[in-house]
C-alpha cells in the first residue's frame, strides 16, 4: 500500500508511531513516479541524503533534523547520528545548521517540527520579498500587466528542495498566484537534471508556464533579450555574500552581468554560514563519475532504462557546486528581506545582525 | 557488407562509380558504432546535413561540395541542388561558401576534392599555429615539459567536424604527437552531446588524455586553476571576429575572461563570412525540441534505448548556436596564422586582405 503525501504536500515529515519513521518523497523517482519512502533508522536517513533521495538546502536540513529525532527514538547515540549525517553532503550549510540546532535543543520531535515549520515560513516570506523585486523589475521594463516576466532558474530551488514552497520558486509561485504572469526558462541542470526532472514537474503541477532548455542556452537567451531576470537558490552563503549553488550557477551569473540583467539568489538564513567570509573557502562536493556518464528515463513505451552517454572507458569529473562571487549578485533575498550581496547588506536585514560564529 | 573507411580516415569522400555516391561517417551512430552511409541522391545529402548524420564546419562544407557534384552526376539541376543544400543549416558559413564555390567553378569531382583537400591542409596549418600558442602558454605558466597543459574544449571541432584533423583539436593532436603532454577537459555539449559522443571518442582513439565534464562545470574548473586555456571551433566568423559556435561557447568565453585565461577560436578561413560585421546579425538555427527532451545510448548490456529526460508535456527550446563577441576572444587561429579578434587582425593575416563581399 503506497504511503500518501500529507495535505498540503511536503517533502519530509515524521510518523511518530511504533516503530517511528521519517517519510520522504524519493526524488530520484520524479517525474516518472511519486514515491514516498519510509526511513526507519538514522543510517537510512544518511543514505537518503547522501544518495539524493532528498536534496536541496531546506529539505536536507529538515531531513537531517528528523534524522536526529529518529536516532534518539531508536537508541542511536546523538554523536554517532550527528557524525553519520554530517558526512553526507559537504557543501550544504543547512545540514550542519540543523544538526547543530538539534544537538543544542535536544533531539525532540518538537525541535525537528520547528525547523521544518520555520523553513516553510521562511520560504513564504522569501516569496513576498522576491515578488516585490519582480514587480520592480516589471515596472523598470515597462512590461504590461498582461505580458509575462521571463525568469531563468537553474537547478531546483522549488518546494522539492525545501519542506514546501521553495526559495527561488517562492516569488514565482507568489507572482503566478497573484495573477502576475510569469514564464520560467528552466535549465536542465546536468548532470542530475534537477531542472528537467524536478523544476519542470513542479511548475507544471502548479500551472506555471515554462520552457526547458539545455544549460548551454541561457547566455544566448540573455543576449537576445529573452530573459528579464535570473533567480536561483543557494547551498551555502558566506558572510560577504558569496554563494555556493549547483554547478553552472556561476556561468549564468556571468552572463547576467554581461547582459545587465538582475541576478537574484533566494535562501533562508539557515543557509548562511557566518563562519566563512570568502566563497573560495567553501568545500565543493565531488560526486560520482557515473552521474555524468549514465542517465535514466522512460522510453516511448514508459519502460525506464539507464543508459550511457559516452564511451565506456571515458573518465568523468563531477564537481557538484560552484561559487558565484557576491560581485555578480544583484540582490540576496531572505526571509528578512532583500539586500545587497555583502556583509553590510546582510547585517542590515538580519535581526540582531550577523550571527556569531560558533 | 559494411563499407570501410578510407586510409587515412576521413569523414566524407566520393565513390565515382556507377552509380556515383557520396560516402560519409554517420556520426549519429558514434561512439556506439562506426557506420559508413552511402548517399546516392542530392536529397540524401541534404537530409544527411540537416539531420546531422554529418556536422561540423568543414565537414558540412565538403559534404555539400560533394553533394553538388553528385547532383550534377545524377541530373539534378544545379540551382535546385544549391537551394536544397543551402536550406539545411542556416548558421554554418562553410555551407554557402562551398556551394558558391562549386557553382562558380563548376560541379566537377575535382572541384569537390579540392575543397576537401584544402580543408585538410588548413586544419594541418591550424595545428602548427595553434601549437605555437600552446607552447607560449606553457612557457608563460612555467609548466615543466613533463606536466600536461590543461585544455577545455566545447562541442566537437575535431576531425569528425572537418574532413580530417579538425580545427580546435589540430593543435591538441599536434602537441600530443610532438610529445608535449596535454590533458583535455571535454564539455558534454548538451543537447546533442557532441563532446561526450564525438570528442571523447576521437581523443580516446588518438590516445590523448581527457576527462568528460557537464557543460556546467567549466567555470568552476577555471576558478580553481584547473584549466590553462580554452579552444573551440567556429561555425561562422564575422569580419570583426565575432564567432557563432555551438550553444554554450559564449558562457565559457565569459568564464575564461573572468579568470584571465586565453580563449582561442580555431577555424579555416572558409568559415569567415566577410559579408557580416556584427555577430548579432548571424542567423541562429533553432533545432527540434526533441533534441532536448530525448537522449539515446546503450544500457549496461549494450542495447540502445531512446529515453525521455523530462515530463512528457514539457515544452523545450533548442537554439543550436550562440555568439561569442570578439572582445572575449584572445586570438583567432586560422591556416594563415593567429591574430587578434578584430577586422584589422584578420586583414593582416589574410593573403590579399579581407575577401570582398560577393
Amino acid at each position: 500500500m503506497p504511503i500518501p503525501l500529507p495535505d498540503p504536500p511536503r517533502t519530509v515529515w515524521a510518523a511518530a508511531g511504533h516503530p517511528p519513521s521519517v517519510r520522504i518523497i524519493d526524488q530520484r523517482q520524479l517525474p516518472w513516479r511519486l514515491v514516498v519512502e519510509e526511513l526507519r533508522r538514522v543510517e537510512d536517513v544518511a543514505t537518503a541524503i547522501r544518495d539524493m533521495h532528498v536534496r536541496g538546502a531546506g529539505c536536507i536540513g529538515a531531513t537531517a533534523a528528523y534524522g536526529m529525532w529518529l536516532a534518539a527514538e531508536t537508541g542511536c547515540p546523538p554523536d554517532r547520528a550527528s557524525a553519520l549525517l554530517r558526512a553526507t553532503r559537504p557543501t550544504a550549510a543547512n545540514l550542519a545548521w540543523a544538526i547543530d540546532r538539534m544537538q543544542h535543543e535536544g533531539p525532540s520531535l518538537a525541535a525537528a517540527e520547528a525547523i521544518a515549520e520555520e523553513d516553510i515560513a521562511a520560504c513564504r516570506a522569501i516569496g513576498r520579498h522576491g515578488m516585490d523585486l519582480f514587480e520592480c523589475r516589471r515596472r523598470e521594463l515597462g512590461r504590461p500587466d498582461s505580458a509575462p516576466l521571463h525568469i531563468l532558474t537553474h537547478c531546483n530551488a522549488g518546494w522539492l528542495a525545501f519542506v514546501a514552497i521553495g526559495s527561488a520558486t517562492a516569488p514565482i509561485y507568489a507572482s503566478h498566484d497573484a495573477g502576475r504572469p510569469v514564464h520560467v526558462w528552466v535549465d536542465e541542470t546536468r548532470p542530475r537534471n534537477q531542472g528537467a526532472r524536478l523544476t519542470a514537474w513542479e511548475l507544471a503541477q502548479h500551472g506555471v508556464p515554462h520552457t526547458l532548455i539545455a544549460d548551454n542556452a541561457g547566455g544566448h537567451l540573455m543576449q537576445r533579450g529573452q530573459i528579464d531576470l535570473v533567480i536561483t537558490g543557494a547551498d551555502r552563503v558566506t558572510r560577504q555574500g558569496d554563494v555556493a549553488n549547483k554547478i553552472g550557477t556561476y556561468l549564468k551569473a556571468l552572463a547576467a552581468a554581461d547582459s545587465g540583467l538582475p541576478f537574484y539568489v533566494a535562501f533562508p538564513t539557515s543557509t548562511l554560514d557566518p563562519s566563512l567570509l570568502d566563497g573560495r573557502d567553501i568545500p565543493i562536493e565531488e560526486r560520482g563519475a557515473e552521474e555524468v556518464s549514465w542517465i535514466d528515463g522512460p522510453d516511448a513505451h514508459g519502460s525506464r532504462h539507464l543508459i550511457r552517454v559516452c564511451p565506456e572507458e571515458t573518465r568523468c569529473a563531477n564537481p557538484a557546486f560552484d561559487i558565484t562571487p557576491a560581485r555578480l549578485i544583484t540582490q540576496l533575498i531572505t526571509e528578512h528581506g532583500a539586500c545587497t550581496a555583502n556583509e553590510e547588506g546582510l547585517r542590515q536585514i538580519l535581526p540582531g545582525g550577523m550571527p556569531p560564529v560558533c
